[in-house]
């Protein structure tokens, strides 16, 4: 790569765009979505290489409703390529029932998600036996494959009154529908998970040999927002939550020192090179003006993810 | 012992007594309380023997309320010795709201609990920084003592509509107050937790060694319900979900061929030898006339326990 493919890292990449999500393409493409903070749409950027994403021209695909819903609230899209389409799993809730977030999918079947046309598939569905999915404050979906089985990851929220943000998994049947009924696979069980709200949330999962990392956001989206991480051997039975060990610490927090707060919210891709690189939104302000959900300063910086001898990842300002 | 002292195992011992408890005091006396049928009081028994409790009288040391807390469902007492006083962990709900399941406590400063004054202290209470606990249906408490600090295990539900059952425990404080904020131990993770409704309940320990066991009841009060159980090294942080270890399968479910269905809600106790019995109950009809909860035909009985080479209990219908 030459000096115009420089990448920073762990500076602002891309100025308000929270919730960040870059997907590599079989063709090398590079696509890049988050929430916008107007919480209005749904954008997506394409280039062929990833530090293009940067300038990239932004296209909404998507708007939201007038009423009803999604029309309110529309967090956190990822996309993805399953079976031939193009897929945007997001989050939205009702002008009139604003914390009413609910899982919903969009469908395009063209080669270009950025030209193409998008179709509504409408909530995101759970199995015939499972009374309790995407019944409550429910967001965050994410999907990966392992050993030809393709798994839907989300946070939901339980509890009577003030309520508490898990993350459950499911086998998927199809892009939009679950085939099994939920698993928990962590709820806040350390203070750095219970700072202001009990939240984990916005998993996202990265593949190294033969064991899963699962990424998860916690505490509330403000200074104290922070990363924590659940491992797996892709050998074990993924919906047995005794297959999978949580880290008792988080994996990335705020770094005063260098002016990093509430990082979180984070994918994955590789570069051209093919290092893995962690896509993550972080604020440059410890003093946040006004509610943090609704401050648009949450700007999406990347981070280059180096392995430890033992086959773990480490996530470093530093790196 | 004598042939006067003679136990059968695994037959009804105490007829239509569910969720029983044993203690034996210090002095050596063996005290009994369960869930009498009509859930409208609590009662006590007392005898020098376990056998003998088999027939000793029992009396009513407290009767349900005419209205408000504490007027229905009377579920699950027990009895701890604590600081020099008798407690009572019990649940209840309101005749105006039959499921309204919260935790309460009763005292009694006399040496004879039975005889003795007994007097309310109300719901039991969460940490000051506790915005969770026992906001919703919630029984079955249960205290335990681990290097010299004292714990409170419960069930309570989650969720919306349909609701989920879990186990938490905190610190307590005080015999009625917790000190720390909840964690959850166990949610029902696996198909035989999840029969008819999702339910983890009726948490009870042994200690072995340097190990703590923790049992509890899995499924509807029907013919799934079963017995599971986690486990934890004494050395370990006890509020800590990691250090607990959750078995991939019941402990003990019915058994057609014995006619032992439903086995559960147990606690522990050791006969005047010193061998540790587990007191459970169960149903000998596998067809239940009538919703479960309301059929009076749970029976107490008693199983001795095994101690595996390793240091694990077995529990067995033929030990």
């Amino acid at each position: 790569m030459g000096e115009e493919h420089q990448l920073h890292y762990n500076e602002p990449w891309i100025m308000q765009r929270a919730d960040p999500y870059v997907y590599r393409h079989i063709d090398g493409t590079y696509y890049f979505t988050a929430s916008v903070p107007a919480y209005d749409s749904i954008v997506l950027r394409s280039s062929d290489t990833l530090e293009g994403l940067q300038t990239a021209e932004e296209k909404e695909i998507w708007h939201k409703h007038e009423c009803g819903i999604m029309s309110k609230h529309v967090w956190a899209p990822e996309l993805h390529y399953l079976d031939g389409k193009w897929y945007i799993y997001f989050a939205a809730s009702d002008v009139n029932d604003v914390w009413s977030l609910r899982p919903y999918v969009l469908e395009c079947a063209d080669a270009d998600p950025v030209a193409g046309k998008w179709t509504e598939l409408g909530k995101m569905q759970k199995a015939v036996d499972d009374e309790f999915s995407f019944e409550n404050f429910s967001l965050d979906g994410t999907v990966f494959e392992s050993r030809g089985r393709r798994y839907y990851v989300w946070a939901e929220k339980v509890g009577v009154g003030s309520q508490i943000s898990n993350l459950y998994i499911s086998e998927l049947e199809t892009p939009n529908k679950l085939k099994t009924v939920q698993v928990l696979l962590t709820t806040p069980d350390y203070d750095w998970e219970r700072r202001v709200l009990w939240v984990n949330e916005a998993p996202g999962v990265i593949r190294h040999n033969d064991r899963l990392f699962l990424t998860y956001s916690a505490s509330n989206t403000g200074v104290h927002y922070c990363i924590g991480m659940l491992s797996v051997n892709e050998d074990a039975d993924l919906l047995d939550p005794r297959s999978w060990e949580k880290e008792r610490y988080p994996v990335l927090s705020s770094d005063a020192d260098r002016g990093i707060y509430g990082p979180g919210h984070n994918s994955f891709t590789k570069d051209e090179d093919g290092n893995d690189i962690m896509v993550y939104h972080a604020r440059t302000e410890s003093v946040i003006t006004g509610e943090p959900l609704y401050n648009p300063n949450r700007h999406t910086m990347l981070m280059k993810i180096r392995w430890s001898k033992d086959g773990r990842p480490v996530f470093g300002y530093d790196v």
